[in-house]
């Protein structure tokens, strides 16, 4: 099965990228982690990616913040599809990070997911992966209807519940 | 091989959207194109979605502006990996779509790309069906070679014409 | 008398809609409260509302945040009036929510009040309802000039206290 | 049947409200239109609003622009629903007149449609008025099923067209 | 002399404008302090307003939040100058309250200060009377040259304290 | 008669303040109208500021653009009122020049007009002025009542219009 | 003496960045000009920044659109100082380059102009290198006296036009 | 050696430029803190910068937040390049100072970095002196690589404590 690369600009990032590895986990998608900077460790971010393909990975996961350019870097040496989680940091509430993601010049695509949608990321992964691969497809609808599942009880849960919750 | 599905919102998007169609069609990956609204279509935007995958698509790009749900739609009644392409529209400059589109829950990932990105919401879908189809992987490594060519090809004329340019 | 639906994307917005279930409750309004989500329960998003006119709603008020298509969902298939009430989350401070809740486009309309707006949400159904029922009509007559008596009274104590405020 | 009354701001924005005048008028729902200004003539907007329910009103649609107070002026005066039409003006895009129109608080909603949003705004009165209409319910069932309709046309248009397009 | 009033919408903004009531009693001007909402008390924000000039006052300060409609509604009935303070609350860090402040149409000016900028407003009422008043000119020019005063002694201070600082 | 001045940073800006001229001109309020710039000619600007008091002038206005330090840097030598007109450059639509302008430190008010708000710089201005002399006043009063009867007529003309305007 | 390096991402910010190589021409800066893209020719991007000190440039001036990483790419591979000009595209106005370009990491500093500034850009180039080239910061100061100079004439001559000027 | 200036507007601002004072003793670069308010004392402003030159300055770097025209001010006067640090306060997250410092006109660049970003302007203006100072230029290169170094060694630690981490 090809693998999913989970890349990070600073070991700073990886409270907020930790569902993406554990979802994927949850999948049973193999993955690797790591710290890359696209400014810091230029060379190795453009090693990484541009050997991602023959190194068996089908997708790359790229989290960033601020002027977030990791994942940018990363399409710009590969043609395997990039996913992009925009970090917010301490300053803009996340707006930078998106920007700096998603306004990608044409030839070039991320596909970006929503600030700090670390879960996101790897279940867009999963997804490309689901395209050949149905052990995965069937995988996320079974996580799809259990989804399902939690909002309905959820709601059942509310009927029963309403009453003290107002009261409180 | 997989088809791609493109998907908008409204026939007036239809200018915007037709890069993806073309690019799509370079590299040979057939597609089918659809004037499918969340809101005004809303069966057939769930049908559309719900059976996709059985139907023979790989990935669905779907295009929409303002509160941009069209994606989000679709997403909902697939695990296919869906694209996003926020379409600017005559306020707002393409943020209300952008955030529309990219800023979704947990468990529901939209790929989105740039504002009005069609070219690049086709190569995305390329590139996740390249993970698992080498013939696409070559294509898209060949249109990015031609890329990187033209630019230096630009960067060589450019030399060449400066003091013309300069002079103008 | 019509019934009003409150319906949230989360259970994790209910504190924020709260006010809104409290206010119906102190105008006398029957109403019920549901968790449904666009996203992860697509098909019962689109059961309630194509069925709410007929099962006595007049009125849908629905709470989401992020790319906030609850209300849009349920305006498609509906032509009740939707209330949406764009839900403040961990990044961009409600901004996203807002614009994916008010940018809808032609033909279906979402009547969107403030980030976090449950109480005006309510009042708004209320007002709603109270086109043809002049019960309802009174009873926000009498709150509104209750709101008006404690502005007026707000302000006779701080012309009391001010010198004690000053001096804190 | 209830009056809609359609007031704006300024003789400017009038072009921009048409489309609001045209769907009551298409929907048979009397209006009537008004120009007043809540800071050029703030003693008429208070009296229009504080007696449009006497005077056989069932809801106001207010347009303005930039610091649009227009809506909310109105909403001071009555408590009959209050529809706004943030209006787009030379700058910020309309961004001023959402924020202005819709962040109203507490006790005093707006029910805001988007920038420009004529049409919806028009819409939406209708449907409140519709919650004890029947005939003005079907009306709206007819209208957007005819919307359905279109999209559904333009889809198999797009299908006979696409290859003629898609060479231009 | 002509009295300034400070006016808030809420008393919840008490705490934002007490500066101005502090600075306006530092320079010796009366000052009436009032609460008077907008849309909760339209009525007694005209009356106010409008009989502001012949009850003595030279220069209304207005505090507001959100779709802050109260300078703009105490301009609509005075020739007076308004002094409107935008005051940040839960959701857009005050740029609502900023825009609905200071995007006045033609003819209605509202002389906008900071987002909770509540000493200057004072300050700004402050010079509007020192136009004529050859004494609070003064002590506005004290005020000036005291706060010049501070900024070299912080300035001289941080250069013995710097290593001290840095060393932390 | 205490003059107004109007600076505005570059004679690009000319057109937009025209109409603080022009209004001033038409209330019978003496102005000096100059091309100042914060910093190309810095010493001319502070220049002007720090004697404008002692040279007859009760207000000053100050147009500019991006990062629009004009009215600050006057603000910052003389304790007369400063009046800010942020003018709308080809980027950003005047959200750069607006909170240039408007979010002064403490100590420092600019009291901030609109975006290219030139007309009301110069109402407010005359309010200033108004304070003092009843002359301004009366004429600030006919003015506004003139406003007002415009778009009463406005009004009254559409009502007279409206068939022919919807038939356009 | 050093050259400064002019690099732009694509051939379409030629006419936006020509303003940078004709104010270093008239500085008598010896400059080099050229297209380089981060993500379509990373490999000549990484080159030519690694290698500029020691081909004897002093800075580079990088110009890039949308999720701009062109400066950033090349600050990761040079300790030289690096420029970035932000470039204006067809949607967002540019916000979008401005933080992409200015919201770098710790470590790695773009000092970033105006957007579309590149005659600053290229103004800092040379304020740069006048740090140790007397002759640079001469002209530096002519060119600036000069602008001083002109500024001066327009308020002289708006002084004897503005009669004329208020008249049309 | 030149030395550099830090100069802040506020002594509030010191613990957010304290990084960039660190980061040029660290560099061995000489370096001048003050502080100096644009506004409070606009006549050490300008003095300050006007003589920066022959006083043996290279850089000048100005922190400074809201209405942030410290930078600007100080590029006014003086024609080495100016750092500028936009400060982020209580209210819009820093985009008022952003604005405001980088929007400069054209003739008057300010190097702007990114939000609170003070270690970047000690590197910037240590990036500026090491175009004629190879020690500082080796220094940054040391520097750099130090950088690099702790990736990579964050990168192998995380290796070895995935496992850990993710079952924390």
């Amino acid at each position: 099965m090809k693998r999913v690369a989970v890349v990070m600009g600073s070991d700073s990032d990886l409270m907020t990228v930790k569902p993406a590895i554990a979802t994927l986990k949850k999948l049973g998608i193999p993955c690797e982690v790591r710290i890359i900077s696209a400014h810091r460790t230029p060379v190795e971010a453009a090693a990484f990616s541009s050997t991602a393909r023959e190194n068996g990975f089908g997708a790359i996961i790229a989290a960033a913040g601020k002027a977030a350019h990791l994942a940018g870097a990363m399409a710009a040496n590969t043609t395997l599809p990039v996913i992009g989680i925009p970090i917010k940091s301490s300053t803009l509430d996340g707006l930078d990070a998106l920007l700096a993601t998603v306004q990608m010049p044409s030839g070039m695509p991320v596909a970006t997911v929503a600030i700090d949608g670390a879960q996101n990321a790897a279940l867009l992964a999963a997804q490309m992966l689901s395209i050949e691969d149905e052990e995965i497809a069937l995988k996320l609808a079974d996580m799809r209807a259990e989804m399902t599942k939690k909002v309905l009880e959820k709601d059942a849960k509310l009927q029963a519940d309403l009453d003290k919750i107002l009261a409180e």
